[in-house]
């Protein structure tokens, strides 16, 4: 088995964490490839016959079966390592959960993609840049922070009373919000900068 | 229980068949209320009251619970009414099909409903519209109707032997880029046009 990484990528991130609250070692128990933006390894023939469309991560199976999506990695692992539990149990747990992780994509995460890949610099020439739509994104993330915040009133994690793959893709969104748009939590948005800074705390974050 | 819809919604369609493979009769075992366009009643209080974020499909349990995001209420029922299996089972055949999923969402639903978002006069004065994301998203599924074509070369379904979700994901995207973007699937892609008439010709496609 080998998972296939990409430097300082954004969504490889998400399952570096999951696989460390899993208590999965990188390089230890599971072999691992990464690819950088410099050398686009993940664009080259080798890895194209792997996964034809250039995305990480991936896992590939000891029998050559390749599995792309970050989230489709991380629910192979939640099958196989069953504690703890970061995608739900039972049709309600597994549906708040399911609610939870993609609100935190469509609503964060890929806002803050889109703001990152259509007005920073990075992308020039790497990426077709439309700054307009760079711009509706920032400010979808914005206003989804305070929408957050308000979610956070009443409950630690951002799908209930325990940390699940939901709070990884937010932190993860969040921490890029941070770094490459220079949009922290405002300090006036005390739940999501609580739950924010208790996220950051754990063993995980840095993984 | 009840089902909240959205008449002729994108997502509401993937609940719609989701449901009628797993042989619930809506109006009959799930009551049903659906919104419009015109009246926009999924943007009024009550509604909002339930689901903040004013989207649809939602679920509503009978303890007053709310599940919205269309793949969220899909796991529900795929959890309660364990056949047929539409989301896989096991480690991997989960993954394999929340990879597909993922993938029918990225590349061929989210492009197709941008590129009808931020091209179509239907949308004017509703949304704030950016022409050139939505031709970029219109040129990204035309590549990526070529892509799947080639994938569909060797198997029945999106991912693999049986129908799924996946399936669900991609039938919608592409009754969508028919009827609302003109691009139907050209005539030279046989494997992708085998496909799509298959699932086309299901009990369940006009659910």
């Amino acid at each position: 088995m080998k998972l296939y990484l990409l430097k300082n990528g954004v969504n490889p991130r998400r399952v570096r964490i999951f696989l460390a609250e899993k208590k999965v070692r990188l390089g230890e128990d599971l072999p691992v490839e990464e690819f950088d933006m410099e050398s686009m390894g993940h664009k080259k023939p080798d890895y194209l016959a792997k996964n034809p469309l250039g995305t990480l991560p991936a896992l590939e199976l000891d029998d050559g079966t390749v599995i792309s999506e970050s989230v489709a990695i991380c629910r192979y692992f939640e099958e196989m390592i069953t504690e703890p539990v970061l995608m739900g149990r039972g049709a309600l747990g597994a549906a708040t959960v399911e609610m939870w992780n993609r609100r935190m994509e469509l609503e964060l995460l890929l806002p803050t993609i889109d703001a990152f890949v259509h007005t920073h610099p990075f992308w020039v020439g790497k990426r077709p840049q439309i700054a307009g739509w760079g711009e509706a994104r920032r400010g979808q993330l914005v206003a989804r922070m305070t929408w957050l915040d308000g979610e956070l009133k009443d409950r630690p994690f951002i799908a209930g009373d325990t940390y699940s793959i939901a709070d990884i893709t937010a932190q993860v969104a969040l921490l890029t919000a941070r770094g490459a748009l220079k949009l922290p939590v405002p300090d006036d948005h005390a739940n999501l900068a609580r739950w924010y800074a208790a996220v950051s705390a754990r063993p995980t974050a840095r993984a």
